[in-house]
């Protein structure tokens, strides 16, 4: 069979499910979080066998340690994926929720009612827990989902996907519900973010390449994330010790994730006093520091940034320095280079706290806090099926709420139109 | 000067114009509204004679009559268009406002900041009087605007944006804020929407054709409304009476609006009585019915309806009818043929109501109410920049909300992560 009509079928039965998960109780649901978790635990063993032949694959390609590290699945990720279901099963079901029911004038009552997004594509790269977290939160947002992971993890997918099946029937949820293309064609992308008459929204997680791939060829809407060029600025009237804490944790406690710090935005009239007290403390960790000429006269082993440095997600023991004069210019500055996905500002002073929370145009802004806190589960939306950079529809971590949408009620009693 | 580098000065002034509205308090926004519905009354003279300059153009070009109304400007309209702006004024400000802040374990305080999405741009028909709208819509929206009208409406937008800058500088808001593309080349528009670094979101309005084209070209997301093809489904439970006034209503009150009935679904065991009442009704008013074999058994001068019929906006006296047997078949053959505008039920069945309310996938759902309600003012938006039949960001009748977007937010007392 051709790449196209196979896509086309997929998108045939995910919509058609859709229409039936709509209507879905959440019990039901929730009944199927819970037989999947079951799934798992029983079948660990096979899961980690069927595991171990993309292992070995990998292995084989000398594909690097980070890469097989995502890709394994062990007695302890499967728990881990088992209990992200539970949780899923716990929150709140936001369909059908309706919200501000309002009479008007007219006599009619106006309110909007929480309503899935219908089908969901998603493509990601080879982390099989992935697969179980989004078929999980698919189905408790009331969407279809067709999920598209990295071709080495195929062989644990396909067993996943036995298992997602299994847990459908089950319940007496349809089968295409959940959706795993078993086909590694390339062509199978493309063709999934183009089915305009079928899939409602496009997920992709993975590398900048991937993701700019896919923000480009798509016609239909995308959530996506680029990268996370996050700043903190230290405030003239910062409390100067947790600012230490906070910009060493943001930077310091994981390098390689997306809410990692890259950029510190100084004022200059604490310039000084900070940033030596701050380098000792990055030195201990061999945090490289690439300043602006402000930042070179204050700590002399700091190589100049260029232009280039500013706009960089560096993901490694590296940081960018910039002092400035006024929350004026800092904003500024900010604005103009980070990504949109977490700045925080650290000050003592009200007004300021309340101009940066307003101004800074990111999908998160905090006061006072490390950038790491940007997290579907620290932000207690339970899970996150990715982070959003886009303003559009969902920004910053989406949960179950970003997977749905609100259409508008009216409940009247015969009303007509004067 | 090229088009590219004409249009990339303006996106570039909206951005920066934009970062300044975002900071821009209710006062100054409401200030802004007054100061341009005073000028409007003051030039109310000029307005009408630049709008004369496009009417003689269009007369001597023989458009229609009903382009011509569109296109008229007089002190009735003008007047119109001044209180729309005052009642825009009287808006509560969505922007800045927070909603459930709440703590976390970790101790920092989570909630969601509304912000403006930043510049709109916005491609209608020959309509000044949407010039003014849309620009009231923007600037209290925190929105920068860039606005093309049709061509044959050059001279009047260009007169009002005059008067646009003025109130602008007057109350020392960025003259920047509302831009009106004065080059009547068709290439703007493809610049335009794929300006990405520059436009947030692209709100076409007017015919199919015209936003068809901006769908499938357009880079930015698009808030689009294709068509209105609404339909009402009379229960075995109606209240019959009520059901042929609202009918009658939905469907000949007028003909040529998106959110007038264009398709009727009976339930079977009423259909006899119902359809004959109905027939009368409407034989008066010259409306043909296109009915399924069912219908044309009750209703002999109806004819049989086509496969295309029951897709069909009609935009005129006609009415395409289905007689279904179940509430399900009611469902099934409304998701299938409507374009998700707005569905009405009839009954007072309270299970049927439910699970119509539910399983509609339409921007607009209704019980025992006319479809004509479908719109920004009878729902309190205040006003409506357009009718969304999209599922992403905004459904339905798109007001102030709809041209807005939610960040988190996060306030903290230097919690680190552990």
């Amino acid at each position: 069979m051709n790449i196209k009509s196979y896509m086309n079928d997929l998108g045939k039965n995910a919509k058609k499910a859709s229409n039936q998960l709509t209507a879905a109780s959440t019990d039901k649901k929730n009944r199927f979080l819970y037989r999947l978790s079951e799934l798992l635990v029983k079948h660990t063993e096979d899961i980690v066998k069927a595991n171990l032949l993309d292992l070995n694959e990998a292995k084989k390609n000398s594909l690097d340690n980070a890469f097989i590290d995502r890709l394994t699945l062990n007695k302890k990720n499967i728990l881990a994926m088992t209990e992200g279901l539970i949780q899923i099963a716990n929150l709140e079901d936001p369909i059908g929720s309706i919200s501000s029911l309002k009479p008007r004038p007219s006599g009619i009552q106006v309110g909007k009612m929480r309503v899935p997004l219908g089908v969901i594509g998603m493509i990601y790269e080879s982390r099989p827990n992935v697969t179980i977290d989004a078929a999980g939160l698919a189905i408790k947002s009331g969407n279809a989902i067709i999920l598209r992971g990295g071709s080495e993890s195929i062989n644990s997918n396909n067993f996943l996907a036995t298992l997602i099946k299994q847990a459908l029937i089950t319940v007496d949820l349809s089968e295409h519900a959940v959706q795993i293309i078993d086909n590694t064609d390339r062509a199978a992308v493309g063709e999934l973010i183009t089915m305009r008459d079928y899939v409602d929204v496009i997920i992709p997680r993975g590398g900048k390449e991937l993701i700019k791939r896919i923000s480009d060829e798509a016609t239909i809407p995308v959530i996506k994330h680029l990268d996370g060029n996050c700043h903190i600025y230290v405030d003239a009237e910062a409390d100067l010790n947790k600012a230490i804490e906070i910009v060493d944790n943001a930077k310091t406690q994981r390098f390689g994730t997306c809410n990692t710090l890259e950029s510190l935005v100084v004022h200059n009239t604490i310039a000084d006093n900070f940033l030596k007290k701050l380098h000792d403390v990055l030195k201990k960790k061999k945090v490289e520091l690439r300043g602006c000429q402000e930042t070179l006269k204050i700590v002399k082993d700091a190589t100049i940034a260029s232009e280039d440095d500013f706009y960089e997600e560096y993901l490694g023991p590296i940081l960018s320095c910039k002092v400035v004069t006024s929350l004026d210019e800092a904003i500024n500055h900010i604005n103009y280079y980070s990504s949109a996905h977490t700045e925080a500002i650290i000050t003592n002073n009200y007004e300021n706290s309340m101009r940066f929370l307003r101004e800074i145009d990111s999908s998160s802004v905090m006061v006072n806090a490390s950038t790491r806190f940007a997290d579907g589960f620290e932000y207690g939306l339970g899970a996150e099926i990715g982070i959003s950079t886009d303003k559009f529809h969902a920004r910053g971590p989406v949960g179950l709420e970003g997977l749905t949408s609100e259409k508008y009620i009216v409940i009247g009693n015969g009303q007509i139109r004067k």
